[in-house]
């Protein structure tokens, strides 16, 4: 157990007016625990409770490690897990459950024989929150993570060549996370040609590299669990001054609003930083998405940089700034870094370079 | 929209008595409406409803194919998607509602805003069964995906060599599964060496192979969607005399079992055919876990091989038949197959030779 990050949530879950808390998620799970466990459909939950030890639901044919700090509660597959669980808590003094925000319906609908839907909360926000604001370890981890992504980036665009498909280059890259030391990818890897990286979501394909296509890598590697994320674009062989015009109001959009990271400003407003630059050279439509996300154990966490999301930052916190302009049957440009946000700013996480590159 | 498999479900929800079914998996989705969206933390839910056109409740991000047979409701980020879908289900005269098995809480808990609890019911089976059972194009399509697994297994071997570590082959498998035409893997593959195959899932690390180890394979490949799963259990050099009876008991179980699969058998039987033969040669306690699991979109769909499960067979399912030993700190065999029940019999889908083989 991380006594630590568990009081956190312990906190969280009494402003949610939360006795116990069944979570669900795995890797909150391995966040507060360590346990490492990738469930499948099987049942995997631990319950934090206001007073006495978390109990873990878990199969036996999972491998958890021995400690003293968490109670076990082990079945088999085939057995009454719910029965299990409804047992254990129904034993303290529960007032308000909380839920995992992912707890599936199978699971859900059992406990609604026992708990008023009323009684029920999703409690989530206690555990995400806590996850959003990373701890030392944590940063020590995610800038090495980012680390080894800048080093693949530089890699990366080495495997561009006249005549290469997107998917030639896509499929090459996760040998060279590995040997730069990552566990595999984030994610699935984006790279995207001319056009194509006009739509932010492309899948490498088939499609073949020509003259003044723009070169977009939005990718990210795991490195001891915790997962980095940048995007670069670069151009091959030329640009075209239309071309290095939105770059440039990418560049400064994404620069403007990483000036503007410190403790103490709303996520919306770092937003705003970034689309003012798109909206005031004319491209406001073409930025069709948030600015960022949250990151850290998984690529997407809780918490976005968008008008949505108009809570303060804290130190510890790490998200995206990636700034796109997508111009249908022409061209799409994003250039993406993760930062921290420190006691006293900002700390790039990514070191890659984001001038203008047009690769031979 | 595939009027067939839609037709199928509908009576599957009439018998659990369902008006309505929202379902939220993105390959039931895909399955039913051929919208093959990936939709992350976003709301994609398709509402089957037992008079009038099915809804697909989808984020305006997705790229969705054009479908008269579909009604379509779009929604943006930040909308109060449940809302939509609640303002949409109570216009008609909706009875008992049908929710996914997977339904996150944070949907389902809206839902009961205005229903109660004993007004929804997990609807799943009646999807999960109608996969169940393979059209034509399906089994065709899994076919397919175990011919490139045969084709896998047979250059997978050649990886093997002395000094070789096992993550130095698994990372090597993924480029042989491309070039032989699949997408990826179907599931993170295992390779074991020696006592590592012991435990039915241990992920491959830096263990070096050496002379008389086993080498196990448990491997799959997704080819135009669907999923193949393949073990194979080498020797490297040698097999002791101990060894090749364990492997020898595990092919009879395997063979056994597969012999006696048919229309109208019931599934439990066919794990106890295979757990009866390594019972009788005194392994039973190391044959840990189910002897099969349905296959088709996922890796692991609905429906299980095991005394847990006693439906009938019917033309058209599809299951692996996997028995194993497994001896602590001293060897593991796994020998799986693909096969599927036809109107005749079976079909083993996978061709890979089951003799003994002593790699060189």
């Amino acid at each position: 157990m991380n006594g630590d990050r568990v009081k956190r949530v312990l906190c969280g879950m009494r402003e949610l007016g939360v006795t116990d808390f069944l979570l669900m998620d795995p890797l909150s799970i391995l966040y507060l625990t360590g346990q490492d466990v990738r469930p499948m459909e099987r049942f995997f939950a631990l319950c934090l409770r206001g007073g006495g030890r978390p109990i873990l639901f878990a199969n036996r044919l999972f491998g958890l490690k021995e400690d003293p700090d968490l109670e076990v509660v082990l079945h088999s597959d085939g057995d009454p897990v719910m029965a299990l669980v409804t047992e254990r808590l129904h034993r303290g003094n529960v007032g308000k459950l909380g839920v995992d925000k992912g707890m599936p319906a199978r699971f859900l609908l059992s406990l609604l024989e026992r708990w008023a839907p009323e009684d029920l909360i999703v409690a989530s926000p206690a555990v995400d929150l806590a996850r959003g604001v990373k701890d030392a370890e944590e940063r020590e981890r995610m800038a090495a993570s980012s680390r080894v992504n800048d080093q693949a980036m530089g890699r990366f665009k080495g495997l561009v060549h006249e005549g290469v498909t997107e998917a030639e280059v896509a499929r090459q890259l996760l040998d060279i996370y590995l040997e730069l030391g990552a566990e595999g990818f984030s994610f699935s890897p984006l790279v995207a040609f001319g056009a194509n990286a006009a739509d932010p979501h492309h899948a490498p394909d088939g499609t073949i590299l020509k003259e003044g296509d723009c070169v977009l890598f939005d990718v990210g590697c795991r490195k001891d669990g915790y997962c980095s994320d940048m995007t670069r674009t670069f151009f091959w062989r030329s640009a075209s001054e239309h071309h290095r015009q939105v770059y440039e109001t990418v560049r400064r959009a994404q620069e403007t609003a990483e000036a503007g990271v410190r403790p103490g400003v709303r996520l919306c407003d770092i937003d705003a930083l970034a689309r003012d630059v798109i909206t005031a050279a004319g491209y406001g439509p073409n930025f069709t998405h948030r600015l960022g996300h949250f990151i850290g154990l998984e690529t997407h966490e809780y918490g976005d940089v968008s008008p949505a999301d108009c809570r303060m930052t804290e130190p510890g916190m790490i998200f995206s700034i990636e700034p796109g302009i997508y111009l249908k049957d022409d061209i799409g440009v994003r250039i993406e870094d993760l930062v921290l946000v420190t006691e006293e700013g900002c700390e790039r996480l990514n070191r890659y370079s984001k001038e203008l590159e047009v690769l031979r």
